[in-house]
């Protein structure tokens, strides 16, 4: 999946994400990815359901993919966490 | 989705989905299905991928579905959650 349309979820409350998904759709892409690791997963799933319920009825999602990705923490110790990515098409 | 072969994902460590994803597919059954609402959602992710990467190699991911459902709280109040399934399917 291309990086330059997606949208990384964090810790912010999901609305903050939901403005980018819809800052990307009105600049013309007719593709997002909302990508997130961890528990902001829960988040990424918010954001994608918010964005498509109640701001922009001609998206639909795509593609979800879930996996696991290898992170270095702090302390150099290396684990596993989860992700996740949902694609949104614009249909219109 | 049928609900006989579903697990519901809740707040307990992401192990005792695990164990019981794999309890469900050592009674022969070919599906089994994750479900979880709101912030259990990225529980569930860890669930299956612990499940296949670790413990069965032979099940895959076949569908993931993302949604929002109506909950009623405590004080009646109703208020949207979004929920996820994750279906897994044995091949062997």
């Amino acid at each position: 999946m291309a990086e330059e349309n997606t949208v990384f979820v964090g810790n912010k409350p999901p609305m903050n994400y939901v403005i980018a998904v819809i800052t990307e759709f009105e600049q013309g892409t007719k593709e997002v990815v909302l990508k997130a690791r961890g528990r902001a997963i829960s988040r990424a799933v918010d954001a994608a359901e918010i964005s498509r319920n109640r701001f922009m009825k001609d998206i639909e999602i795509s593609d979800i993919k879930i996996g696991t990705e290898e992170v270095e923490s702090e302390d150099g110790n290396k684990r596993n966490v989860s992700f996740m990515e949902i694609k949104l098409t614009k249909s219109s």
